[in-house]
């Protein structure tokens, strides 16, 4: 196997698959690295109803699908190996995997991120069964009906406001006995009608049957159990951005997002990053698209030589 | 029928839509106006490649189909409306279009661009049928084939050497005896063995029965006609943002795109652009639809007051 191409693309969930399809058009040689499934999180999603041109309820899995079929047809190889460490030597990039050391003349970093998770029983289970990560995404499929938030920093209030207007009722549970969110986003949470705070307390296992069904809580202080039956649980404690990658060798934000302009370049010069192991806007699917192709034609123009502009 | 909404959003192209989903999923009441089609410059498109998760090979009107199958999914209306003035009045926005008077708290802008036509016989005919307007686009298609570009400034420099690692043979055809792009991007171009440039020239015409088979082409010193039989024809002579609604009323580039953050925040509070009416590193529809989400949530933050961070 030829160790030396123009580009390195390391990830394949649609941020690292769009790189990958317009770096293919644009004629570059390059290898995708991709050491667990083509799609990332998407895996986890039980439905989409917000990238469009797909046929809106798309589950997840179909739409990974989908980028296996787009990497198919543009002759798209995977290599199926993690990308450990990599070094630069004026200009060119050294690349570790868990098996080989490859070369090339850029990078783009599309490792992506995690949700923190609550650890207990039936998270797993239930995630997109019931349980969610993002109420962005997911709020939607709960018009109507009861669902509960864990967690009390910003982005816990923020999903708690935002399915506020969506859900019948929205019950927030956090571990300490007060917010860590802004006061402005408290104060309107608290002036929600249909907003209830459960403090002191943490979830301790999720059940269902096919759907969840019933959360038990225990109350940290007083130790005594209770039990919720919310239609939705959005776990709200935490995003970990991939980039451990990138340590010490990239500029990150204090929680380790990598930091980049608008054209996704990074604090090293031949090295981009593109979705969720990006400091950004708005963490969705279709942004992850989008900053994929702005990696990959900034890539272009660095390795042929800065050109098409458009 | 209601005046009044939370929202207005000016255009359903790719952005516009990807905006209204957003919207809609976030319970803001708002307008969707379009006075033509729903898709925008999508219908002009024969094949997409690069939009990922679609399949690929997709035709533009496929996926202006799957963009209604959005809306109607989401029960979201077009107003068959043409916007021709906004105006703002402390914080509210009255939109006025071609039959009415709207008002809202927030507009998102969303008109997109259009490509400077040659305005010859032919060219609309053989649109997406051999001539194009975008060789990020469409180039691909043209692998291993002979193509032309018509213009002589950056774009179309730009786009012949994009097409020239692509291509068999690019022939670049310009009007002046000289080259108007900057001169790294000319000195690059002379350098390459697959690439003819005939300067003092002019297309006429273009030719074909199904597809594009001859473009004619006068000298317009000595007015002699030629003829050349390229696969691919690349007008690049320009584009010009849909923003005759935004003058004097937003802040502008020198060519008329809007200027905005990476929220889509406009020089105005409580307006937004996305998409092709906007100044941006890469104009694609995935980057549109991008656009589009990121523009909605900073109008459902603005409008509901201050939240969703992700």
């Amino acid at each position: 196997m030829e160790k030396y191409k123009d580009l390195i693309i390391v990830g394949a969930g649609i941020a690292g698959v769009t790189a990958a399809i317009y770096a293919r058009r644009a004629g570059l040689d390059f290898f995708l690295f991709e050491p667990a499934t083509i799609g990332g999180q998407l895996l986890y999603m039980e439905k989409i109803d917000n990238y469009s041109g797909i046929p809106t309820g798309s589950s997840g899995s179909d739409f990974a699908s989908g980028l296996k079929d787009n990497l198919k047809s543009l002759n798209i190889e995977v290599t199926s190996q993690r990308v450990e460490r990599i070094e630069e030597d004026s200009g060119k990039f050294q690349v570790n995997t868990d098996s080989s050391l490859y070369e090339s003349k850029g990078v783009i970093i599309a490792t992506g991120a995690s949700f923190k998770k609550l650890g207990i029983k039936g998270e797993e289970g239930y995630t997109g069964k019931g349980v969610s990560y993002c109420a962005l995404c997911d709020g939607f499929f709960f018009k109507g009906k009861e669902v509960a938030v864990v967690g009390g920093g910003n982005t816990a209030v923020e999903e708690a406001l935002y399915l506020a207007e969506i859900a019948k009722k929205v019950t927030l549970i956090h571990r300490r006995d007060r917010l860590r969110s802004l006061d402005y986003l408290q104060k309107e949470l608290f002036s929600k009608n249909n907003v209830e705070v459960m403090f002191n307390s943490e979830v301790k296992e999720i059940r269902g049957e096919n759907f969840l069904k019933e959360i038990i809580i225990e109350n940290n202080k007083d130790k005594n159990t209770s039990s919720l039956t919310p239609q939705g649980l959005f776990i709200a404690i935490g995003v970990r951005p991939n980039s451990v990658v990138a340590r010490d060798f990239l500029s990150l934000d204090e929680k380790e997002f990598l930091i980049t302009d608008e054209y996704m370049n990074t604090s090293r010069k031949g090295v981009w990053a593109a979705g969720d192991c990006r400091k950004r806007p708005l963490r969705q699917l279709i942004t992850a698209a989008s900053e994929g192709a702005i990696a990959s034609v900034s890539a272009y123009k660095h390795i042929r030589g800065g050109y098409i502009s458009s």
